[in-house]
């Protein structure tokens, strides 16, 4: 175990073993084999560190994840099934009031026990039940394979979530332990910034028909959107360097209110993760501490900066509307984790339609997470998915570099509250037309 | 000066003299009186206390409004004017950052100094200069005409706080002290509540034209809506009473994440100034406090809890477009601050289509208070106004029973944090159709 | 009423009354007068807000001292005894777990009502019973007439905490309003800091015999004091000066580690109430905003600052056993409330033995606020006046400009906690002897 | 590894070892082997998680240990001696401001780097070159060996605060993991309390001449002591709990008010670790959760809680004169950390004078943690080990279970916030004689 493994995902056919076409069980291995490999590089230590209340240590993931089959897949699929643990389903319930009490959200970085190696224990004790229940192929309960279905889903957020997580961890070290060991990569010539317009009209966004997706996704519905214009790629490091180094984090006029309260509270003035030594310009990454490179794009910036930026070029953020209906015509192609790279690469040029619309960061939308028209949770414990969220958050599309690449659709919403930066969160701007 | 003086403001006929086709100077006189005769029954020492960050003082809310004047008409209108007092720009500034720095709100109850009587006299000297301009008449710059009307409208704004504010002081002297002695009226049936269905289609909302209106509700601009339905009228004390007593309050899958962490750290089981005293539930009034009535609209309840209790009904609350396209339909009668009654009413049985949609209680629909399509706040510092305020907030709609009559219209948008409760805030229940 | 009114104590023939041979009818009478006589120059909204938990407003003093008399004297002393007000014994109990429940301490600035009118026709209720009492002379129950006497010495604390605390609300308007009109000073030359020694030996200390004195003063005990010094005379302004001009405040060195922390999460960098303009140093003052003058005595320092002082100059704070016994053979004269100065004056030249040690301010001693050997409190409520109090509070010693002259004695023990700075406390420097 | 090992320090012929007669240099290897061998049970993740600002990781312990030896004992010894790695001078710091800056105390939880693999290494690096000075023998610079000598000193310190850091880690683990595997001990009749008199009398306090002693055990002076009595043992859980269930923890009369503040904040109605189960009494030790074991000393209680216990027996707390003079005839035998026993051990009947005076709990006196006449902190950075915390801490006297027998004397004065539970803190009870 090292502190700076490589991490050869990219180099491993898993990623076409995901597709939804290919058999469940063959999935369900892969997606759980991956985030052991995603957990391999960190130490007994770094997995069992809680950073802030928001965040998780790597060890609880590990265990959250195999909960949720445990919970929601053995349990009622097995007759007298026995847990794993008895504390564990207390232990390891991240907010489902209705599957019972939870262990303190803000302790979960106290839990020394189980060990890490108790809970890799664990989660082969769920895998060699799960994939014993797999094993009758179309003999299972449709709606057994849906929960796993939906936990391999759910297991993919947590592993976009552990990195990010233990990035959060790695950057209150002042000695900058990498996480991996991603070479650095040659400098490019940004492409230039440019603007796609798109027609006024009545749109349909939103999920509907075969392929998963989770319910705040539906249903499928009507928005009538204005015209408007879509920027070509995200927003680089040197423009942003250009809105903080004009003032950006100096003048209230540009921000939101509540915005300007949290960056006086945090004293904010810069993305997070940005540090300046000897004048220079340095950025946290998974592979450590490495020049601020300006052609990438800006990242780990919360709601508000990407707003107060946008602003100031005189320009907004897009709608969830607007940015599914240009997602929906546009490659999904992108700088997924299987990269191996673990952080946003620049543009390349020459792509026709806006590039960058998945992978690489996540991109803040100018839309509250909110229900579509009709919508409902589903019934029982999975309700609490999302649905209770649907308050005070952002939404946030297209996934990024730490999002595994079978993971992320045109439909897909992220959500976060709008003063989170430890996510991979980055700008797209959007403009009215004429 | 008594501590439970009759407000006589609906025996004046003061209302009819607000429209807008009334001459602006007549308007002027009569708005800025109004402020006036609504602090009548208070104290200095009721005007100078803040109990919270979120009010102010009513002696603070005397003096702002002025300042709003001072600050955004008399000093662009009159070269050489020369500020009442130099320290007040400092002092009376609300949150517009454009104007310079502010005293701490936190702080606003803090100064004691200048008096009541000073604030009074400052207000003189403004309105005698403001008067003055008013009487060039036609000559009048129509920027100022238009700065005169804004700042009548945002007095009018600040008479609602002013009694919600200093409601809110008063419900924290176990004395319950009367800030009016209105009549306790006679006990009446409650209408039974029914669903109005509307058909889907493109709907346009927001404002345009002639008229005032504040600049967060135009662009008019069009949405698609789907079929729903809206109740009748307003959800009754009786009604959420029982919501209460089935354990709304502690059953979590009934509330959004935020509001139930809210409900819990504030320990909240009921709504705001509802005390239960031998077995009898009472509700502290700006009459004082009072035996609940079960017909009255239910009030003082944050959106967490509109939220919850309508799921509770398995309904949800009506979307901003859906409510402003019921309201364009209907009367916009209601009870409002000109009826002495500072506190809602029940609905009156009989009436064709929802009732109650105006005045009463601001009604919280489903609705993040969010930009238009196409809003820009406008140039200078009244750009400030609302635009930066959009976001973590809720719409509410309708006005209520502090609201002057000519203050509210359909397109008119309300927004507040989804856990304040001291606003007359209640309920109306929305839900799909089919 | 005016914002700078002459406050004439001093030509008064008052303090004389107060003398413990004086008939306590007319000590009653005396000091009871002189709280309203404090109050007078201000309006009902300084006598109405509380600028912080550890202050009071100005009419809350003026209701619990009655309150005071009323429960402690005229329930137990008139059978059949109808208190003034159902409410006030909840509303105006300071700490007195005894006496029932007490509203909430930092609530007590929402109490507008009752009104600064109806507070002070309670005084007068009240007076009007004690006075009734008082007029039985030497029939009076003893215990009844040594609960007035308390009650009397309770009063004059409040006065002075009046004072102070009227001084930290007018602190934060940025007006700076003057609570007097006390006439600036004629510059002086200050006397020249020497040390006097005093020899080791058994010292007693604490009060005993006849005479007032409060429960924490006793019992009179032995202390083996070292040989040591005192400073001739309080610490002035310019030297205080040099301690922050040679970076005291920057210096953790010279700092107690918890003293340390609280200037950091405070941003202390000189005593409370200094203000820096234009490159002059000024003082808020009771008289308003006025130039600091070198020869003043330091005041509104912590404990924290008044220990890392003394630390800077190779000295120490005295103990309490030091300054008792050096106080018991001094003068008591001083500059007290009845100068009308409401500040600390500068040392007059040519005294011998150390001066100052009564009145200007109080001293922090290096001695936790502890009982004396073989110390009980009282039974009853009375009890909780003083003991429950010995914990992590600091002893200070010799009153202050704002404590009345009869108030005041060589084994008076007051107390606050080490952040405080809001008293007229100041610096006398010790050391050890050889 | 294990969860539950036996840490067989008892068995071993360390602790004669320590004595001050016995050569520097195997004491050396002596304590710093210890430190490793109560480390030993413990896993990765046990050492790195930090439960609350107060407590510290193991590792950290680990790694400041040895920070004290190679800054304070190899930097100013070996000339061009080149720090083991450059950043942990800074993240090992514990408070010394005279050393630089430190990595912020709250976030000592986050180092997952250094691994505790590393942190052994760092302290072999450390143990091989203080072990190559100390073979100088004769010639090494007697600072030097003072140095070395408080190094020990501190080390026994940590040793104590890394077993009451991990408990308090662990306690909040549902799981309930044992450190140790010390066996249940056979119940005992609890020996009845007595009391003990001792005359009054001038003492002499304090450490002098010869043998370790921290600075703030000095000078040796004379206090003056009143007759008092002092029990003859530690109050058990059977006393303790008698108090609380008469009501303790619900009477503010018997509380001081900073303490009732606490109470009433934290909710405390039963000594830290204290729990209920099925009506049964537990308590969470070392060895995992056990049954409440009546006649053990009560243990875990903050002085608040010793202060109203000592009220409601109508007794006191000792002073630290008392306790002293009181200990410096007894005998120093008891409890301590080489016993295996890992939590205080009933009284056993039948010795003469005052029994458990040493080991078992630190005894919470009614001191205030205060200088001695005429005490200096002695120059250099070693003179911010003590001195600086001499404000709002209490004294605590005579070891505990968890002090390693050599570490203590009669003068030693160990001091916490009054507040404090996590240590193994008891009560000894004192009252006035007549």
């Amino acid at each position: 175990m090292s502190a700076a493994a490589t991490v050869p995902l990219g180099s491993l056919p898993m990623d076409s073993l995901d597709d939804a076409r290919v058999d469940l069980s063959l999935r369900y291995r892969n997606v759980r084999e991956r985030t052991i490999r995603l957990a391999a590089p960190l130490s007994p230590e770094d997995c069992a560190v809680q950073s802030m209340e928001e965040a998780s240590p790597v060890k609880w993931h590990l265990a959250h994840t195999s909960w949720f089959f445990e919970n929601f897949v053995l349990e009622p699929a097995m007759p007298g099934y026995r847990p794993y643990h008895a504390e564990y389903r207390y232990l390891f319930n991240s907010y489902y009031h209705s599957m019972g009490a939870r262990y303190p959200r803000p302790q979960r970085g106290l839990l020394t026990r189980p060990s890490l190696e108790e809970v890799l224990a664990y989660r082969r004790h769920v895998d060699h039940h799960v994939v014993a229940l797999l094993a009758k192929g179309p003999d299972l309960d449709p709606e057994r394979r849906a929960s796993i279905e939906l936990g391999l889903h759910h297991e993919q957020q947590h592993q976009e979530l552990a990195l990010t997580d233990v990035q959060h961890v790695l950057s209150h070290n002042p000695l900058h332990p990498a996480y991996c060991d991603a070479p650095e990569p040659a400098p490019v010539e940004p492409s230039p910034h440019a603007w796609h317009p798109y027609a006024e009209g009545l749109r349909w966004i939103g999920h509907e028909g075969r392929g998963f997706a989770f319910d705040c996704e539906r249903p499928r519905h009507r928005v009538f959107v204005e015209a408007f214009a879509l920027g070509s790629r995200l927003v680089t490091n040197a423009e942003y360097l250009a809105f903080a180094e004009d003032g950006g984090y100096e003048r209230p006029e540009l921000w939101l209110s509540d915005g300007w309260s949290v960056r006086q509270s945090r004293d904010w003035s810069a993305p997070l993760y940005w540090e300046t030594r000897d004048g220079c310009r340095f950025v946290f990454t998974l592979a450590g501490l490495r020049r601020l490179r300006p052609e990438e794009p800006v990242c780990h910036v919360s709601y508000y900066e990407a707003d107060a930026y946008a602003r100031w070029t005189d320009a907004r953020l897009p709608t969830e509307a607007e940015w599914e209906s240009a997602a929906a015509a546009a490659s999904s192609e992108g700088n997924f984790v299987e990269s191996g790279r673990f952080h946003p690469a620049p543009a390349e040029p020459g792509t026709q339609g806006p590039s960058q619309l998945f992978g690489d960061v996540w991109e803040w939308t100018g839309s509250p997470f909110a229900p579509y028209p009709g919508y409902r949770p589903p019934p029982g414990p999975v309700g609490e998915y999302n649905g209770k969220f649907m308050c005070n958050q952002i939404t946030l599309r297209g996934g990024s570099c730490a999002t595994p690449r079978s993971h992320i659709r045109p439909t897909y919403r992220n959500f976060f509250f709008p003063d989170a930066r430890w996510q991979f969160s980055g700008i797209r701007l959007a403009r009215d037309a004429g």
